[in-house]
């Protein structure tokens, strides 16, 4: 079995390495656009010094609105792209929709891949991070003494420690564990994705889960895939609107055990797949959060399907397939896992949808 | 000759509108990787408890080192892609990337447009921004008490009204030009594309310049487009290796006119196209610098070919282009004014190359 997974993963390198781009990519549209978003007043300005000409005092920049809580999202439609359901993808803690895109080590991203898989592929920004913005009026608050130093957000910025312990990279800082599926040669690259974190920002609910259901909505339907931070946001999006979520794929993070009935009762209408890695309780040191999530998510499952839901838990070492970090879309059989979910939303989403 | 444009500007609107995608796109290749990038140490964790484990004190978080003054890079190469030579945009002030795609209003942006007429484009997000992160460690330590609040960096956020006046939409803020050339039915959209400013985090020389260099070098040659806030980091990515810089094309900002005689010599090297749009005293109240930096361009400008240099300024209004805003790549004859760029390219970097 261990043999047979090596020669697939040998065969995915090889072609992956020699022909990085098998053939051209034909797209039928491709843009971006925000989903939400409203406006916000920022304080008024200071009053004009006496005997100063009207206007707003030389300095443009002070008062007037802002727009906050909108949320950026780039696509890509591929030619016939009406065969299949869209994917929309949502990043985790620190990052951005670079997760997504081609690989540290160069190779192809989810979101290439799923697009030459004939799926319209929708990433989105998380509200207050990278392309999205966030709101920056407690920063000016503080810093104008309109609001005490307590109040200044606190901004989450992982270090390459961090996401070595938390995306399992190995037992301990510098060593990899010897399956290790990260591209571990090009490890500083995947740093270079990791910016700061100011989810803490954000109103409750989130605005990210608003704008995914929103989301949904607009494309008329929508698998929704989210990871690690993000990974519940389908099903939060979900229990916000459901109407557009027409599948839920929530990779590796803790899931909630605690929803109502009625709420498991919405959930258990929308397919649900969960994925989760390997060594989940092989790093040593102060995280181990793992083990504690993959169990959350196992009992997550098991409420769904006794709530009459399909639910399925994809957890890769258990189907054999060994050393997945916690950024799978971005190990070296990528591709591979790509196929699993690609193959889950054919036949739990799509085939389904047809049955009815 | 009003009439004439006002037709050109119709037939243009009723062809985007009605077949916005006229033929399917079809790239040799796409991606995202990042530019330049340095570890920083984050200040040590507080030691442990007496009589707690070793290890980070449970928190992973604290301390460790992270990566800044990245540059994030998304690029697209059409079919036969090395028929040119490859173009990288920067946006301005509180925007992201986003500024070269799809307009407010839902047109081609210039990313794709210049892909279609064969162009490798690659798009940057600045340094402390959007997908390339900021530098947490000042807010981190006015937070911990480690630093003055005097130190906090000011976050920069551009106002509707600010924007309304800056980006020349009208003479006061709810008043659009009557010849506008912005969609302005639009315009809470372009309201949702202004971001955070963190610039003021950066050292000096900006890591951006750095940066346009080194990819400039890496592509083996690239004409540099800046906007606004980065309209003269093309130059200023020259003076510090012009090697790759095959072209700069700067749009609508001040220009530098204290260069050394050395420093205006290499830059005589490189064709450098400037220009500007329309209305630029026509703005009233506390906003009216775009005449001084008009001077200041046709000042750079001379200086250039006085040094024997190849140097244009195009004053869109002067050849007859009226009404056009400070976003004159998301403006309503977009497209016709990426024309005149990529004439000027061809004719001027272009042809030149070949000629010698």
């Amino acid at each position: 079995m261990k043999t047979r997974y090596g020669i697939l993963a040998l065969v995915l390198v090889t072609s992956g390495a020699g022909q990085k781009q098998p053939k051209p990519l034909v797209l039928e549209e491709q843009g971006s656009f925000f989903v939400g978003g409203e406006s916000k007043a920022l304080p008024a300005p200071p009053p004009p010094p006496a005997g100063a000409p009207p206007g707003r005092g030389g300095n443009i920049f002070a008062g007037g609105d802002i727009t906050i809580n909108q949320m950026y999202v780039q696509y890509q439609i591929p030619e016939n792209g009406n065969r299949h359901v869209p994917v929309v993808m949502v990043h985790g803690c620190c990052l951005s929709s670079k997760t997504w895109e081609t690989t540290p080590d160069g190779r192809m991203g989810w979101n290439e891949y799923f697009v030459r898989k004939g799926r319209p592929v929708y990433l989105a920004d998380q509200v207050s991070r990278a392309r999205s913005g966030f709101d920056p009026t407690k920063f000016s608050a503080v810093k104008a003494g309109q609001a005490p130093l307590s109040e200044l957000p606190n901004v989450l910025d992982a270090s390459h420690q961090a996401a070595w312990a938390i995306f399992r990279f190995g037992p301990t800082y510098g060593t990899a564990f010897p399956d290790e599926q990260f591209p571990m040669a090009s490890v500083d690259e995947l740093y270079k994705q990791m910016i700061p974190d100011l989810n803490n920002l954000l109103p409750n609910p989130n605005p990210t889960w608003t704008n995914m259901a929103a989301l949904a909505v607009k494309l008329k339907g929508a698998v929704l895939i989210g990871h690690s931070e993000s990974g519940f946001f389908p099903e939060q999006a979900a229990l916000i609107d459901p109407s557009g979520v027409r599948g839920v794929v929530s990779i590796e993070m803790p899931c909630v055990t605690t929803l109502t009935p009625a709420q498991l009762a919405t959930l258990a209408k929308i397919p649900t797949l969960v994925m989760f890695g390997d060594h989940l309780g092989d790093v040593q040191g102060g995280f181990n959060t793992w083990p504690g999530s993959f169990a959350s998510c196992n009992t997550f499952v098991k409420q769904i399907k006794d709530a009459g839901g399909d639910a399925q838990m994809m957890s890769l070492p258990e189907m054999g397939i060994k050393g997945n970090s916690h950024m799978l879309m971005q190990d070296k059989n990528n591709a591979q896992l790509a196929d699993l979910i690609l193959g889950w939303i054919d036949s739990h989403v799509e085939k389904k949808a047809k049955g009815h």
